[in-house]
């Protein structure tokens, strides 16, 4: 084995009962599971045996109108994760918020609990928010614009990371006898009054032990690729194929570069769902069995929503009406993907249902399907290739493809030398190689006021 | 042991290194523990050792500028529940938010997340903040005023009890052959327009294995009580004599059934605070080397901030200014706990030095120093004389006054009937011997839209 390799970085992609539409109705999946806390414990320690860098949650605050034909994300982020910490003791965890429904001062506090609850392992998956099924739980308005989410997003970080900074790393002195618990100097208030939000500070508990829990993100806009440069220390990221994924790491990692950071400072990972098989036949019948409980109904619903279109009077086995469907990407809170399925049923010339399956397994995400030399294969090829740092993992049947994947693939990557074979930090930042940030300077301290 | 006795309840109020001030700089108090999840690992486990029925955090979203002198509660409930849920297997948890500075939609979810991760044991202790250390962490705008605070605290409960019932108990079907996971008709948009909430709902989880997590409030003033009444389950109250006692307790179940609640619906917990020593000597002096440890620039501070005067210029060996004072009242929003520190000086005549000692272990709630038999005596008597349910524990040092607590007082209760000796219900609503709340009715279905 060779650690001169590249070494690959793994998120395992936590989803209910899998990331492919119809593995709550496969004969191995639990859907009772979801509300079940010994079911994530089993995935968070099974992904842990394979020493995977992190887990990944999903979350919005709306239910779709879909419901009876899908499992979504059931559990909140901040009581599954900080719950799931109790339960592992190395592997990162990385919750989902958003900038638009939530107080800075909320998120910035509950990740450094969570970040000294777990030891060091929290990391936010910053998100804007999309859909009105969640922009109704919060009052009578429709979702903002893309770039008033994007503004407000850019003025959240600016105060989540102050407050961060809030408590320098020596402020707790705890001195019985002299009666000093916290040094006062050290402790900062941070006035921030801006657009969106007026906020003093200081953050009412002492710094994260990772200073910052790592930044993570996964816009794919022009906009959402210059916040993710200017921040991010890890990016998730849905592309096709090796040559869109080798686009958007050197596009993304250029941009960073222009804010001033070195490029080595965020991990790309794209999303990447694997369909195991101990042969390549045994995968395919794999695959047609799960593509086989999909439901054309909710197929199309979920195609209906994400192109922002009606689709239900179109034929199944004709093609996309991509004229009118052109129109509407510039109406897209999710443009990128918008576009991404456009260029796939053209690139592919899929019909209607033949898109629906062909998106059931990983929803435009990387699928492959084959064997673990072959997965693996495919993995290599990725990271040679500048495509990525590692990738997100999305079994598209929990828990069976993630044992899989962790008791084939993963040996298969650590006798190739990719992926390590023990846990060499204690922290998500150590395990994704990221230096932990230096304190911004600027503040006053509390004692001055 | 007589069953026929009626059995008391004991939620422990955990608070860093204990409910006395000067707790921190006792020596067996473990300050460095406050962000550690370990020490609090250790503390909720001997609760349950003790069969008590349930943990509370405090909680406010602010740092007072008194950080110097104190350890303040660090790590943040949500997270550190959910943790904790992990870590025991009976015992109740309960944790506060503010309707002031959140939205229903996470609050609601929040807690229904952490019902289904501990197996039916969240309550949430509903307030609506004080003080604008916490208000400036959101706006520019102060603390809104006391009936504008419980306005919103009203309407805030109303939406989410209707978020509770927007899932009907059933509505999960998982019926993987026919592809119905969950029921539409048994998922009910709510549909909230208010003065100031417009939710439409449903929850996006499944109905809590509690129906709803227990409601406890803390409010003493006429707003407060009246609120308590119509829908807390439990009530954390300050009381400083039995008499005083007697009165809040009878007052508050005469309101309940002005709301048409059954008096048996809620427990009422006053603040109990014991110094215990194998001898009474032995708990005097242990209640002298805490009060010791005490710094008089703290407790003026924590006396002027809750009495909102400043009363470093006052002689600390005279008695309290009074009439200033009498006049400061309305403009308190904490009026109960200032008249209860007003009636306790000048019942007892104290100096301001003697107040603050006076207050040191337990902020105005009833504290008692003795053996464990004379603690167990008083108890009984509180409850004999319709007092009390049970008690808010509030142990002036952790771990150290815990152990003692369940040790040596828990055996003593248990020997005289009042106290189970082993948990006979699974859910905190069990522990406390109160009913599934029934599910309204009058919202619309979903699929009706």
């Amino acid at each position: 084995m060779s650690r001169s390799k590249k070494q690959l970085h793994l998120n395992l992609f936590l989803r209910n009962t899998g990331h492919h539409e119809a593995s709550w109705r496969h004969p191995d999946s639990q859907p009772g599971g979801v509300t079940d806390i010994a079911y994530y414990v089993r995935l968070a320690q099974t992904a842990e045996r394979g020493k995977l860098d992190s887990l990944f949650l999903a979350d919005s605050y709306g239910l779709p109108p879909t419901m009876q034909f899908l499992v979504q994300q059931a559990l909140e982020p901040f009581t599954l994760l900080s719950a799931l910490a109790m339960a592992t003791s190395r592997i990162g965890l990385i919750g989902t918020a958003s900038t638009t429904y939530n107080e800075p001062f909320h998120i910035a506090r509950k990740f450094v609990s969570l970040d000294h609850i777990s030891g060091g392992r929290a990391g936010w998956n910053i998100v804007t928010s999309t859909g009105n099924a969640t922009a109704f739980n919060f009052s009578d308005a429709p979702l903002p614009e893309h770039s008033e989410r994007y503004r407000r997003a850019g003025e959240f970080m600016e105060v989540v990371r102050a407050l961060w900074d809030s408590w320098e790393e020596d402020a707790v002195v705890g001195d019985k006898e002299n009666g000093l618990y916290v040094n006062p100097a050290k402790l900062h208030e941070i006035r921030h009054a801006g657009e969106y939000f007026n906020v003093r500070g200081p953050l009412n508990l002492p710094r994260a032990p990772q200073g910052h829990p790592v930044l993570v993100q996964a816009g794919a806009s022009d906009t959402g690729r210059e916040f993710a440069s200017s921040l991010a220390e890890a990016v998730f990221t849905a592309q096709n194929t090796l040559e869109d994924g080798q686009r958007f790491y050197a596009d993304v990692k250029a941009r960073m570069l222009k804010h001033g950071r070195s490029p080595d400072r965020m991990k790309i990972l794209p999303g990447f769902c694997p369909v195991i098989g101990d042969t390549h036949a045994e995968a395919v019948e794999k695959e047609r069995e799960l593509n086989e409980l999909t439901q054309p109904e909710y197929g199309v619903y979920r195609l209906s929503n994400l192109l922002k279109m009606d689709l239900r009077d179109y034929p199944l086995d004709g093609p996309l009406p991509y004229a009118e469907l052109a129109r509407n990407a510039e109406i897209n809170s999710q443009k990128a993907r918008h576009q991404l399925y456009l260029e796939l049923a053209q690139r592919e010339n899929l019909t209607i249902r033949q898109l629906i399956l062909r998106t059931a397994t990983s929803r435009g995400h990387y699928s492959i399907t084959g064997t673990p030399v072959e997965i693996a294969d495919e993995m290599e090829r990725w990271i040679d290739a500048g495509a990525a740092d590692g990738f997100n993992l999305m079994p598209p049947c929990f828990p069976t493809g993630l044992d899989e994947f962790v008791d084939k693939v993963v040996p298969e990557l650590q006798n190739r030398g990719l992926f390590r074979t023990e846990y060499e930090g204690a922290t998500l930042r150590e395990h994704y190689g990221l230096a932990k940030p230096e304190r911004t300077s600027g503040q006053r301290a509390v004692a001055a006021k």
